[in-house]
């Protein structure tokens, strides 16, 4: 096919194929906006941190001035396109508000934020300071940018919100929806593979690890069988719980009680009372020789499987 | 050690360490511009989702034309590089080939990954519109740019399909290998940790959660002891197919039937019949209350492992 | 809120929510430039593999000497940051000679890179070349800056050997703390979700594969609640070893004999002999046939649990 012909082919797969093209509409956030502007908001909850030049306390006020102002831009930019695709009524009036209040809210994300990292210190015997959690610990980046998202959700905004947190899971491999709400002193420790549904919420002093799923059951479907949104689906988790690695807690019935310890690949489905210590008891671990290299229980040891053969 | 001594040091090593210096032989794909072409890639399957301005209809067929020549000459770059570390015959003359092959393709894999997205507008209740998935869901990405890395690799294209896929493995934390054979409506939900093989084989709507392998079991191995490249070695996975999170399915004999249901963190080396469940019976989970603080408890539930003690 | 009056609340909190705030200190390393630095070292260690151009024999000693003053500086001035951060007496110098001694180690690094690329290209059917395996698999850029990293770890820098490692965790979804200790001939396939704490030491010969933890059991606090730092708390890997994927190995006491093979999402907080072989005996796996859709059954599958119930 020559490239005149490829590019007509294009043309009619545009006009033909629906949903997935996006012409002549009112533009969509952009992803290399929503990058920068969670970089940004960094930087303002974390002043000195990621500057490129020490930041000097008698020129503060001039640095976040220039700060908040590029921010207050871009974020009501991207909020307007966000209302407008809404079909908002009054998209830049409302964009301007949200932005503002948005701003507004992060004297108390900071105050917030810095419970995180002194969880993290406590929560961590790897953790040598502050400062080493804040510029290198994953957890700082999701949650804070989630706990900045969670209000713009609050907000009722569409697109920009999971742009943002979506942002942050690109970056760390922490997936924690905006709706979610998350108390104060919150350590995600290595974060990996973490998956926080939308209507999830997390008490204070929850520590999670890498792989945990706070996820939904399987869900109800409407008449035409599309999933009913909007349905609390998400598990409920007490103060000063921790869950281990690879745990799998599901449900919007499903309540941890405080003080409760969710032990490693566990998975759950049920509420479980304060104080409780949640594990399996027979895991029936085999620990054998290996008589020589065996092919066949290879296999059956990578699936994490195997009978009772000789080998 | 002084700077001159530490370059000769280093200079001798090329000479003496051999198989990761690439130096006088022709030119390798470059990481950086595989990158933009998954970018560039993305903005032709989706047009005007990835704009930094609006894209008008009147204006689109100028847009895509100038895309498409920018994505061919790097396509075609990037395609020769690869041929020629083949040692091709031809490597000009079918690196265009390819190129125009691959382009042509982009309208069906249109039609392919409108499926796709439909099918995570299905099946997740949180999902709000069809541009929240394409601005914010790692599946569209990592699936997309598969689907292109396919072409490629059924062409025998060597280095290039697999760089393309670990683009989007870096971005999205989900391992797809370019030789997977994946249907219509696929869906891989928050995906982090998702490995699927080389030889996999994967029915249309099928959805996928975070942490799911398709793998292989241990491998044959020659007479040097190298493992033995291009056999199937991963599963068939039937048509509307759920895996859920962890999962974890191995072996080239091992087909999944169609409409089956694999339940969450199981692990499974056999074939299972069409409109099958999978899951663990007895899972003995034990919720107890949690007397006081144990040190030693604590030890067992962070490995997922606790005894019968009293605690 | 008004924008100044919003500017003048971030700033009292500025004064107010300490531990989080980095103005009139030391300037802390940059994760830009660390970035770059991580780039940097894979082109002077894998020398014309991600270069823009083709890097000939005749140019390469002009190129590496640029090279290598580029990382020198930038080397020299994070590690300068580093240790005015940690109030060294002579930070200068000390950078200067930290820079050279890492630049140095940098010869016996590549050998044992290319031990870890031979790895791979033995371990992984689908590995086509080594080209392959530098251009496109995690493993490569993980490891190979975890090695450089844990020379720095050694000479006792804070934050940046961190931050160098948590540059690869980004990229590429495996944590590996700078202060592991790790042999020859190591692969990580796939890697997404990988954790290798602090004071884990790896023999020689060891392939891990996504998913694995080597951490801690739960830690020591001292009289105040703090976790004490700097314990043996991480396992020790001997040779010949492989981990399926998602195993768990926790605890400093924690052995694994050389020659053993540890089966799939197994978690183990105990040594094992030396060709030891490690799996769950009766995994109580049920494949039954899916009589109708059945949304409570589904439920429990996305959980991993069921009854045993008429579905």
């Amino acid at each position: 096919m020559q490239p005149n012909a490829i590019a007509h082919a294009l043309l009619a797969s545009y006009a033909r194929d629906g949903g997935i093209n996006h012409l002549d509409g009112p533009n969509l956030p952009s992803q290399d906006s929503v990058a920068e502007l969670g970089q940004n908001f960094m930087h303002v909850l974390f002043p000195g941190y990621f500057e490129a030049a020490s930041l000097k306390q008698t020129e503060v006020a001039t640095w976040l001035a220039e700060l908040l102002a590029q921010i207050e831009k871009s974020l009501r930019t991207e909020l307007e396109k966000s209302l407008r695709f809404a079909a908002d009524a009054n998209p830049a009036a409302n964009a301007a508000r949200i932005a503002e209040a948005t701003l507004a809210a992060l004297p108390e994300i900071r105050r917030i934020v810095q419970t995180d990292v002194a969880a993290a210190y406590a929560g961590d015997p790897a953790a040598r300071s502050f400062e080493e959690i804040i510029l290198a610990y994953p957890s700082v980046l999701v949650v804070s940018l989630q706990r900045i998202a969670h209000v713009l959700y609050q907000h009722g905004v569409p697109l920009l919100p999971r742009m943002l947190t979506e942002y942050a899971h690109e970056r760390t491999g922490v997936d924690i929806h905006p709706g979610a709400t998350i108390g104060t002193h919150f350590f995600v420790d290595h974060g990996t593979g973490v998956v926080i549904g939308e209507t999830a919420r997390i008490g204070d002093h929850v520590k999670i690890y890498q792989g945990v799923t706070l996820g939904a059951k399987s869900f109800e479907t409407d008449a035409n069988g599309q999933p009913i949104k909007g349905v609390k689906r998400h598990p409920e988790i007490g103060d000063h719980v921790t869950i281990y690695a690879h745990a799998t807690i599901l449900g919007g019935a499903t309540h941890i009680g405080s003080n409760s310890v969710i032990g490693a690949n566990v998975w759950l489905l049920e509420s479980v009372p304060p104080s409780s210590v949640v594990y399996y008891k027979n895991a029936s671990l085999v620990i054998r020789p290996r008589e020589k290299r065996d092919t066949s229980i290879e296999s059956q040891l990578a699936a994490g499987q195997a009978g009772d053969w000789d080998i």
